[in-house]
């Protein structure tokens, strides 16, 4: 009888070229097909809530597969983390109903850019974290963040390729800035988010930061719809998947 | 004029065979020395607060080094950080009296022991924090940990080797096993270490957990001084240096 299983997976993207499969590179779901290869000697179609871009790191990474293999949940995690490598983890493994899909049933994520704000690098958070040297001012830049809210067209925040077509608008529901000790994060959570749209708010926060822009200027950013007006994409390192949404099942 | 410098750094050990240098392995001294070669085209003599072993972290380690250069020592800093690979950073380069000695002048030192307590791995903490799966109950194990405090022979608590000659008397002042989420750690400061003690130390705890030993055996296996007696040594990934202490400089 075929079942559909929802995985919710962990991983360092670090050593990564991305979530999906590429030729001649190491992405995170050819090695997590490998994993599954070895336990069910079978290769089931894997659907995934996202990509995640080289570097980019999930605390939190969803996808969803049809088996007829009828392995208990927690015998097919544990032997997945088995034979996974130790920068990738099972979380947690569930039967869902068979109309459940891991993208199309998301109905929202929520991502955290981490940023290591001291004049020295952490030699533990390498790949982890964006290393910013001068003092970043969390309260002026979650003042400018605020002005992400709501269901915006955010095509000035967005790298144009051929996965972004027809409607731009998002609808923005957390984005905040904060601080504990030096790491600053800026926390976004959105319906849906376009092709490098975390990372060049980021990048745009950065520019506020070094007085480039003032907070007020976003809603002129966003109503510009010009790639050209916001700040520069941020490094993939300081970015991560943190909690995919999903309507409860009934 | 001869100068005497006191650096603090900061270093993941995953990637090293401990500081001291060896003959064809990769150690922190060797990638430190090859650095402050390229910065000052001499090779002081460095002396080091203590040793670490392959794998080990250091959140603070202290070195102090004779120069006769007169380079300042934020410039010293800045160049040692650009030359040193991305897992070693210097926090602070400061003159220091001729007589201070990085490790004569210590007077203690604080360890911290990292034990992930969870089911499932965290792909962040590879290397970094022992994983350990069953629940461990911290407070029987602070319990356990309060038994180290005070001035006792820890000779069952020793790796022999021929680094610890004479009395192995150390005084315990601080022991404590602390919980943060699934975070559990061992903290501990004394006046000075022997070798492999803190990783003993917690090899014997997590005998506790497993129900080898009680709290109250501890005093009975600091009594025996017989490294047979105490439980296994803990693996190197969780093990700190967090702290350096030195006597107040007049």
């Amino acid at each position: 009888m075929e079942r559909n299983l929802l995985l919710k997976i962990q991983y360092d993207g670090s050593a990564y070229h991305g979530w999906q499969v590429q030729e001649n590179a190491r992405s995170v779901q050819g090695v997590f097909q490998e994993a599954l290869k070895q336990v069910l000697h079978t290769q089931p179609d894997i659907k995934a809530c996202s990509r995640t871009d080289t570097g980019v790191h999930a605390r939190e990474f969803c996808l969803s597969m049809k088996l007829s293999h009828n392995i208990p949940p927690e015998r097919l995690l544990g032997a997945l983390n088995h034979f996974l490598p130790p920068d990738i983890a099972v979380l947690s493994c569930e039967e869902v109903p068979l109309d459940f899909h891991a993208r199309y049933s998301c109905c929202g994520k929520r991502y955290v850019y981490e940023i290591w704000n001291n004049p020295i690098r952490s030699p533990f958070l390498h790949g982890r974290a964006l290393h910013y040297y001068h003092h970043i001012d969390e309260k002026k830049l979650n003042e400018a963040a605020q002005h992400f809210l709501g269901a915006h067209d955010f095509t000035s925040f967005c790298t144009l390729d051929n996965r972004d077509m027809g409607d731009f608008t998002r609808t923005v529901t957390e984005s905040s800035v904060t601080r504990e000790g030096d790491m600053v994060r800026f926390t976004v959570a959105a319906d849906g988010f376009l092709y490098n749209m975390v990372r060049i708010m980021t990048g745009t926060l950065l520019a506020v930061q070094q007085g480039r822009f003032v907070p007020e200027d976003i809603p002129k950013i966003i109503e510009g719809k010009n790639r050209k007006l916001a700040g520069p994409t941020a490094p993939a390192c300081g970015l991560y998947l943190e909690k995919v949404f999903y309507k409860p099942q009934i």
